[in-house]
């Protein structure tokens, strides 16, 4: 995907979109990023060295800084938000912990993965670490309905990854099966994380609903770009290796598109190269150009589009504030990556 | 380690203790069981597969076991032990899941590990899933308590877990480190399994703690056999692979003992073994010789024994009743498998 002038500018809009949103709760995202300097704290000190790896890597904290701002959107003032952002986001690392060692893949928000570094082992016990560290941090906070969403959200994440890897090599594969794939492995995290903005404010169940409805369809739009950028993106930008999903044989939507539009020689080559691995140079590029010429990358960017649109009009019950536009401008930004 | 007639008769009266002491609870264990297959459901089919695999496999149900002779030895009758049992027994599968991941290993309970099956990948996630499983009976529980004690030990079990790690090929690791290590690792889901029993039944501190104390001292005795037994038991009765920890260049007490006790010759063979993981035929025999001159694996049990004398004075605060020689027992039957 080649970037038009046009869409460069729409790109830094949306990434000074979100820098907006983020600086709206600048203060508490320096509370939770202590919390979770402390609290990855183990005299054991091979956690903390692998835990600051990732967790110190940083990326864009984007599941946090939903919990801040759905909480603020609430009327939260009580504090409350700081140690379950923080909770989400030892969630999320330790799913990124071990998805690393799943994927065996070796680059992570532009750095080597911690299992590149430390083998299989280390990640693992250090996600289980982080992991309990999350309920650690719920159980503080103290409200079981916080602790049976959040349980029940890593159920499904968990669920989702086997579905991942269930339909990875299979080309027959259907829209359905892979948008339910990641429903569960990426869009229960946002859900949750934004649902829990709502219970901390103990707000009626509607606008924890709206909430829960705009992580979900946000979810769901940031995972089908992020399987866009997979092809599309330019590495460096990526923070990634470009076509880590191709050399893993996941069946994303940009390829169960082109495999639908394709004639039997280009199915074949799906099938060598996503189910039986079979992979030679140049492989990538002409999946790239596969992709190009039935505009599969086109096809999913549009499909994040209307999930981007479910995430906004979900928050149509609650009135304008700076913090509704910081989380619009948040579904601006997931998809103007693509761009 | 040659079993003499007189252990192989302590032996079996111990395991009839040991059966003894779980026909107490046969009932609520059938529920427990129940609980466990309800719950280690989902629509994505490999998830109750692999599950079923090590779940079903069985073992003995130690962990639960000792959470419903707790609750029960502290007069609950409210039924709440039996999902915290499940939650208990989640834990330690996921651990399992994860720890054969890490380990390699090819036998657990006298099968295939999951990971030999089913590769790295799924194990991970399903452990996961089943964690998350885990958490989500306690909420349904709803002690924050509960949860507290199981969130804490589910920390304390990976920080172990990575200690092990460290002290893996480290002819160097002193005598408390490995204790140390054993007590997280081991004794720390040992301990709060026992303490939850007492939480339900709402005990004053004393009793909680004396349970505590007994769950800690039983889990290292159980850890020092276990670690024995990788040296000395005979295969078809250990269920698992004679000299794993050895292949894969664990130091535990036995070597721990064997090593100081050896001249340099001797510890230039445990390097090049453990350290080094220089292995060739031979060597794992060569080891047990080393072991049994040196009465490395008599030291073990010995040190066991220690730990469960004080798992028996642990129990003094509570009268004398079927449960508490149930529990008695089991501290039998946990050191009696070394004979």
């Amino acid at each position: 995907m080649r970037a038009a002038p046009d869409s460069v500018r729409e790109e830094e809009r949306a990434a000074r979109g979100f820098e907006e949103a983020r600086a709206l709760v600048a203060v508490e995202l320096g509370e939770v990023n202590r919390v979770i300097l402390d609290r990855m704290q183990s005299p054991v000190a091979l956690i903390p060295q692998l835990a600051q790896h990732i967790v110190a890597a940083g990326g864009k904290r984007v599941r946090p800084v939903l919990t801040l701002l759905s909480a603020n959107l609430c009327g939260h003032r009580g504090g409350r938000q700081i140690g379950l952002a923080a909770a989400v986001e030892f969630i999320h690392t330790a799913t990124l912990l071990h998805d690393d060692v799943v994927d065996d893949s070796d680059l992570r928000r532009g750095r080597s993965t911690a299992n590149a570094l430390w083998g299989n082992k280390a990640p693992v016990l250090v996600g289980d670490f982080l992991f309990s560290r999350a309920f650690q941090l719920m159980v503080a906070d103290g409200s079981l309905r916080v602790l049976d969403v959040l349980a029940t959200a890593s159920a499904v994440i968990a669920e989702g990854e086997v579905m991942q890897l269930v339909t990875a090599n299979d080309t027959a594969t259907t829209e359905r099966a892979y948008l339910d794939m990641i429903e569960a492995k990426t869009a229960a995290l946002f859900r949750a994380a934004c649902q829990v903005g709502a219970i901390v404010a103990d707000r009626p169940a509607e606008e924890e609903q709206a909430l829960a409805a705009y992580g979900e369809s946000l979810g769901v739009a940031f995972q089908l770009i992020d399987d866009a950028l997979d092809y599309s993106a330019q590495q460096a930008l990526l923070g990634k290796s470009v076509g880590d999903d191709f050399r893993e044989g996941k069946v994303t939507l940009p390829v169960l598109v082109a495999f639908a539009r394709g004639d039997e020689t280009e199915r074949a080559f799906w099938r060598r190269t996503l189910e039986r691995l079979e992979q030679e140079p140049g492989d990538l590029d002409h999946a790239r150009a596969l992709l190009e010429r039935h505009g599969a990358i086109a096809a999913t960017i549009r499909r994040a589009e209307e999930y981007g649109a479910a995430a906004r009009r979900a928050l149509a019950p609650f009135p304008a504030s700076r913090y509704r536009q910081a989380l619009l401008d948040i579904v601006s930004f997931c998809i103007a990556r693509a761009y």
